[in-house]
C-alpha cells in the first residue's frame, strides 16, 4: 500500500517556507505501515491541482492533500476537488456551527459569508473535525482510492492527522509492519564504511534496506524492513544488527531511535540519572539551549543557559575573569573551560557545555582561525575542552558546534555512569 | 519559463529528514526570474527517478535533481541519468584530481575504488565543481531542456547553486523579473481582512497576485508580479501598494522583505541607531536568542541571554529576589519584568526582552493556565509587560511568543526612535 503527498501553496514553490508538513506526515504513515511513494508540491492552480490528482490517483492507494483551504480567493483546492470528483459542495450544518462557535469568542454579530463559505464540502466527503480551524478535514472514497484534504496550517494538520486520519487508515487497510533503525557512526568516511561492511551488505535478505546518511563527520546507516509478519522483521532486524555490530564497534556512537535526537537521548539519560545540564554559549548562540528546550519535559533536567554573545558579557554576565581573555584571547581553551566551569556554578548542574569560536563571516579575535571553535564540557569531577576547525561556513560552523557539544556531553555522561 | 526541482531520497519519504533544499533553489530561482512549476521527492529508485525525469521534461525548461550522487550502493542518481539519456559514464581527470586532493588530507595511501567512482560523469555532462564535497555537480542539455544534478548535502548543494548553477541559467536564458512584496497585518482575521479589500483585490491588474498568509493572529498579504519590463512591474506594485495602504492602516505592521524575519529587521533597525538588544528567556528557551544569532552580524547589536529555564536558575543567575516569586508566582508579569530589568543591566544593552510562562505540556506554576506567557520589555526609559493566552500547545506556545516579543520589541523601538 502506498501514499501521495500532495501540498498546495505558491509560498513552497517561491521558498518562501519550507515544507515542513510532509515529513510530519510521511513519518506518521511509515508509523502505520504506510510507505510514502512521492511527494509532490505544487500550485495554487486548478489545472495544476487536477493534474496531479490524476496521477497521484495512479501511483497511490492514499492521497493526502494539505492547503488551499482559507477562506480567500486564493484558496480553491475544495472546489477542484468537487470538480475532480464531478461533485458539488454543500453545507455542512456541523461545520457551521463550529465556525460560528469560534467567531462567537471575537464578536457577536453574524458570521461573514466568507466564514459561512468554509462549511461547505463536497457532497460526497466525511468532514473530518477540525478543532483548531475553521477549515474541516475531508476524506473522500473514490476507484478504490482514499483523497484526504487537509487545511495546511501545521498544527491543524498535525491534529487531523493524529486524531482522525491515522485511524481511519488503520481500520479501513490491513497496513504491514515497517520497522526502521539507525545506527550513528563516527570517524569514519562513508566510502571506507562502506567497503569495510560489503559483504555484509552484499548478503542482506531482499526485505532489508540499507541506507547511507552522511553528514558532516558522521555517517548514519538505515536499515529499513517492510512485512506483514512484525515477529519475523523484528528477528531479521536483530540478526543483522548482530552481524553488523562487530564490525563497526569502534566507530559506533549510539542507535538512533528514528525520532530521538541526541539532546533527546541525553535528556532521557540525565532524566532517569535525576542530574542535569546548563550551558555557556557563546558562537553557538543559544542553539544548543534551544534544542533541549524544544522537547517536553527539559525542566527535568536542562537548568538554563548564559548566551554570552558579546566579550564583555562573558565578563560581566559569567563572570570571566578579563585577564585570562585578554591572555589566551576570547577564543580559546582557557576562556571555554572557565565558561564551562562558571555556568556549572551559576547553575549548580550537574553538567555543563560551554562554546567559544569564530562562527564567521567575520572573526571575533584574530588569534584563532575562522571555523575554529573551543567545546568544553564540566562536570563535578572536572572540565576539559577540544578544539575543532568546522570549516568557513556559519551555519554549518553552528550546526556542527553544537553536534560536537552534544556527543561530547553525552560521552561524558556515559563515562561518568 | 519554468523550472522542476525533484529531490531523491528515501530518508525525505519516510519523513526521517525535511526537505530544505528545495526551498533554498525554489527561492534561489525566483530571484533571477525562474519560475517553480513543481517540487517532487521521489525515492532512491531507477524506475521512480526515470519517470519523474520523464514528466518533468514534460513541465519544465530547466530541471534540478538533488540528491543520490554518493559513494554507495544505495546512490543510484548518476547511473540512472546516463541510461536516461543513453549515455554512458566517463571518467573526469578533474573530478578525480579533486577527490584525490580531499582524501589527500587524511591519508597517503591511493583513494579507494568507490570513492574513484565518484569521479565518473555522463559523457555529456558539463561538470559543476563541488569546493566542499567529492560529488561533482552536473548540467546535461537535451530536448532543449536544461537537467542539473547536484549533491543533497544542504551545504555543497548551495554552493553550487550560487555559484554554478545560477550563473549558467542567467547566461543561457533571458529570464523575466519577479518581484513579491509582503505586507504584514495584525489583529484582523483572514476572512474580515479578505472583505476590507475585496474590490481592490477584484480590480487588480491580471499579472499581479495577491495570496493570503494567515499564521497564529497575523496574517500577511503578498502581491507578487512577473514579466519582462522591470521598470513597469515596479511602479505598478508601488501604485497598488499606495491604494492598499489607507485600507489597512490600523492593522500594518510593516513590510516584510522576502528573506527578512522580524529579526533580520529588528537586527537592522539596531545597527543602524546603534543600540543592543538581550533577553531573559524562561518558557522560550533561548530561541529568541538563537534566532538573533543565525544571521550573520548579529554581534553588532545582540549581547546575549540568560535563559534562566529553572525557577531557581532566575534567582541564581539573574538575581530576582526569591520574595518576588513567592509572592508573585514565578509566571506573572512583576517576574517577567524583573528578568526584562536584570537583563538589560547585566548586559548594559540598550533593550531586553523577558519571557515566563507555561509552554506546557504540564505547567510550571498552578496560578495560570497552561499556555499563559508573560514578555516584558525593558529599555531605558522603563519596562512593560503584557499577558498573553497562546493556547495549549507546546510548539505554538513557544513559537507564538518568539513572534510576540519581537513585535513587542520593534514596536518599542519604533516608539523611541
Amino acid at each position: 500500500m502506498q501514499a501521495e503527498i500532495i501540498t498546495i501553496g505558491d509560498e513552497i514553490l517561491i521558498g518562501q517556507i519550507i515544507d515542513t508538513n510532509s515529513a510530519y506526515i510521511a513519518k506518521a504513515l511509515n508509523k502505520i505501515g504506510v510507505s510514502v511513494y512521492q511527494i509532490t508540491s505544487i500550485q495554487d492552480d486548478k489545472t495544476h491541482i487536477l493534474k496531479a490528482l490524476k496521477e497521484a490517483e495512479g501511483n497511490a492507494d492514499i492521497i493526502i492533500i494539505t492547503g488551499g483551504l482559507g477562506p480567500t480567493k486564493d484558496d480553491i483546492t475544495k472546489h477542484t476537488l468537487a470538480e475532480y470528483f464531478n461533485d458539488s459542495l454543500v453545507l455542512n450544518q456541523d461545520v457551521l456551527k463550529h465556525v460560528e462557535h469560534i467567531f462567537a469568542r471575537y464578536s457577536s454579530n453574524p458570521i461573514s459569508q466568507l466564514n459561512v463559505n468554509q462549511a461547505l464540502v463536497p457532497s460526497m466527503a466525511t468532514v473530518l473535525h477540525n478543532e483548531y480551524g475553521t477549515a474541516p478535514g475531508m476524506w473522500i472514497e473514490h476507484n478504490s482510492r482514499v483523497f484526504v484534504s487537509l487545511p495546511g496550517v501545521p498544527f491543524e494538520m498535525k491534529e487531523l492527522i493524529d486524531i482522525s486520519v491515522l485511524p481511519r487508515i488503520q481500520s479501513k487497510y490491513k497496513c504491514p509492519f515497517i520497522m526502521h533503525k539507525t545506527y550513528l557512526t563516527y570517524g569514519l568516511g562513508e566510502s571506507a564504511l562502506a567497503e569495510r561492511i560489503e559483504a555484509w551488505e552484499d548478503a542482506l535478505p531482499k526485505h532489508i534496506k540499507l541506507a547511507y546518511l552522511p553528514n558532516l563527520g558522521k555517517v548514519r546507516l538505515r536499515l529499513s524492513a517492510k512485512g506483514f509478519d512484525k515477529n519475523a522483521i523484528v528477528s531479521e532486524m536483530d540478526r543483522q544488527e548482530q552481524l553488523l555490530m562487530p564490525q563497526i564497534k569502534d566507530i559506533f556512537m549510539g542507535i538512533e531511535g528514528f525520532e530521538d535526537t541526541l539532546e533527546e537521548q541525553i535528556g532521557k539519560t540525565l532524566t532517569i540519572l535525576g542530574q542535569s545540564v546548563a550551558t555557556a554559549e557563546s558562537c553557538t548562540g543559544g542553539r544548543i539551549a534551544e534544542q533541549f528546550t524544544s522537547h517536553p519535559g527539559a525542566s527535568e533536567y536542562f537548568k538554563g543557559s548564559v548566551v554570552s554573545y558579546a566579550t564583555q558579557a562573558k565578563i560581566d554576565v559569567l563572570n570571566i575573569p578579563e585577564a585570562l581573555i585578554l591572555e589566551h584571547s576570547v577564543v580559546s581553551a582557557a576562556v571555554a573551560e572557565a565558561m564551562a566551569m562558571q555556568a556549572l556554578k551559576m547553575f549548580k548542574s550537574d553538567y555543563a557545555i560551554a562554546t567559544t569560536g569564530n562562527a564567521g563571516p567575520s572573526k571575533a579575535t584574530d588569534k584563532e582561525e575562522l571555523g575554529t571553535v573551543f567545546i568544553a564540557i564540566a562536570s563535578k569531577t572536572g572540565v576539559y575542552s577540544e578544539k575543532f576547525n568546522l570549516g568557513d561556513l556559519r551555519i554549518k560552523v553552528v550546526n556542527k558546534a553544537v553536534d560536537k557539544a552534544l556527543e561530547m556531553l553525552q560521552k561524558e555522561i556515559l563515562k561518568n555512569r
